[in-house]
């Protein structure tokens, strides 16, 4: 029996890829008694099972629905998705819309298409961490471009262009509600945002799965609705108004864009499900979406007020906080010098989960921020986790 | 308003994105009257409405079924699909099983963790399409090696190894009821590729979609069922035996391979739908497989004898054709000089489609030949298509 010759190798990508210590510590919080604002998961008594239930026993009974389909998406689907984003300003047909299997393969596709080894990212800092993962995937740089109350500091995004113009591929954004942070861009510098693209000629993604979470008011107009918007590519997703489990979003682009998706999903697999894409689109389409989003909102505005009043109450003075008008998390910032990542385990033990800080800073700064999410737990969790959380806190300060 | 600096670059890798004309030309066979021997699609009127129905309005009324959920997959169905695998031989549980989003994410992802430009796969000449699509994807090279009748030329297989060992990433195989060719490999040759594979060190990719679909004799045995055959991934997939749209499929590795598919696949799409997995582990746990396969095979069994009873009596004599005992496809093989690619255009005006065999050659070798299914059509339909398929080879021949 011959002994193996030369060792397996991985791709270089893959000799790259690291589990993240964070991601394996969290997995611990699922099975037990903990209290989690760590995960971006919706409220799971929220989810419209009856209307699922209802629609579900319809839709299976379409063959279409249960055969392979379309990599665009079905034609259906993608009428209803442009119909709703229509009502927010956008200029689009069906064709204008490509569906993909949740929001993260959106990501993947736009990074598969754009990045070479090397190429960079601008993005807002702190950013979605899962963006970050899949922009690195492709080996490429993550430049990350500090925020201001009102969103990312345009002087400085200006600024790195200037100097640093020839590796950028594109600015990845989300505007509204961010996650981690919580903050909304102003219509000014979604404006001025627009404009640097256009100048320097830098395609904008624009990352907007929490929209629609408006717990006051008016709803942001997404960048993708102003006047010459060709430069940016619009992604949504049914995962927050619907149920993550569809596994159904979209992206909004230039016919060219779409294609060289359409050609890169067509071998990462093939299509994307038409029967969830069908009890989406019914769902839609019998009127079940615009209820549903006020009870979401309705609960969330009501979790969320909750958890600015128990951090009032049990965070220490020195910690500051963002107070986000909708969508599910809020930033924290402890004094300099103190460390989330290194507290963590230490908050296990307690009984409570969050996300460090660090972990969405494309550079690895923000040792002493963290990320709380206030959809999933109920609010009785919320007073007691907060609780524990200020104590722990303290205690790392004493 | 200033003017576009440079053009927008895409990466290399999307550079070099063709759309398929092939692919084009036969989008057009969906929306009009023509009998398709072209997709790999099952008969739709199979599809176990009746059951999914019952299964979904349980299914969609249990939370963690709409949640995200764990990217290798949700544990009870991993535990029902190692048991499903189990009886096949594999001695496996479910920790080494990953679920993906149809087994066209599982090349991507194997492709993903172990392919950089340059690097060479080998593969069966003709071999799966989209399956060349997703190596070259990552912008690798294919090696065709010819098949017997009882599968891959092991000679040639070896030979090549000897010489150009050292680019070769891994082999992939599609041994039982091969798609596009019908052909099924061997215990020998299974005993024998593994050999190869652990003398000179090369992971075996063991897709099997087809597997179940056995209209005689005995099912094939996996080369991951064999002894010492760590160094194989083996690929299977709801598709065939369940329904394409639930977009659940699996793969069985060394748990190195997997947790790095596992974090590639994170990036890619964060998770499966735990919905459609929800949906394919009941139907399977209430026992519908069994019987549900029964009536597949005898359906497709009936297709498979009345095409090849049609081809006796259509084509001409100088064409020859596999006889599959199982699958979905028949390779037919033309008069050289012929040209099943320009032949295409031809057969859509008379109504009737196939997939022209140059397709499936890593090498752009074949193109006398050309890959049938049977599966989609009716009786009647499999009967007048093959008529007007035998009529265009005579008008071609002429």
């Amino acid at each position: 029996m011959a002994l193996p010759l030369t060792p397996i190798m991985y791709s270089a990508r893959a000799q790259k890829m690291r589990a993240s210590e964070i991601r394996e510590l969290l997995k611990l919080t699922e099975s037990e008694d903990i209290i989690s604002f760590g995960g971006g998961m919706p409220d799971p008594t929220l989810f419209p099972k009856n209307e699922f239930a209802e629609i579900a026993k319809d839709v299976v009974r379409n063959e279409k629905a249960l055969q392979y389909s379309p990599t665009d998406g079905i034609k259906p689907f993608r009428e209803t998705v442009s119909r709703l984003l229509r009502k927010k300003g956008l200029r689009i047909t069906y064709e204008d819309v490509l569906i993909t299997t949740g929001s993260q393969q959106a990501l993947d596709l736009i990074s598969k298409v754009y990045l070479d080894p090397g190429d960079v990212v601008v993005s807002e800092s702190p950013t979605y961490l899962s963006a970050i993962g899949a922009f690195k995937s492709y080996e490429a740089d993550l430049i990350g471009i500090e925020m201001d109350e009102d969103g990312m500091d345009m002087d400085k995004l200006r600024n790195y262009l200037d100097e640093k113009d020839s590796r950028c591929k594109f600015i990845y954004t989300i505007p509204t509600y961010q996650n981690p942070s919580g903050i909304t861009m102003s219509y000014e510098k979604r404006k001025e945002l627009l404009e640097i693209a256009r100048e320097y000629n830098k395609p904008i993604i624009e990352d907007d799965p929490y929209g629609e979470l408006a717990y006051e008011g008016e709803m942001a107009k997404p960048i993708k609705s102003l006047p010459n918007s060709d430069l940016v590519a619009y992604l949504g997703t049914g995962s927050k108004i619907l149920a993550p489990s569809l596994r159904v979003a979209w992206i909004v682009g230039p016919d060219e864009l779409l294609k060289k998706c359409s050609m890169g999903k067509q071998s990462a697999d093939l299509c994307t499900s038409a029967l969830t894409q069908s009890l989406a689109k019914e769902f839609i389409d019998r009127g079940f979406l615009a209820p549903h989003l006020e009870k979401l909102k309705r609960v969330y505005r009501e979790k969320r007020d909750a958890i600015l009043e128990a951090m009032e109450k049990y965070f220490p003075s020195t910690v500051t906080w963002t107070h986000p008008n909708g969508g599910l998390f809020i930033w924290a910032t402890l004094p300099k010098g103190m460390n989330t990542s290194e507290m963590l385990p230490r908050a296990l033990e307690k009984g409570i989960a969050y996300v460090p800080g660090r972990a969405f800073h494309p550079d690895g700064s923000g040792e002493n921020t963290l990320r709380i999410n206030f959809s999933f737990s109920t609010l009785e969790e919320i007073d007691k986790g907060v609780k524990r959380l200020g104590e722990l806190i303290k205690e790392a300060m004493a």
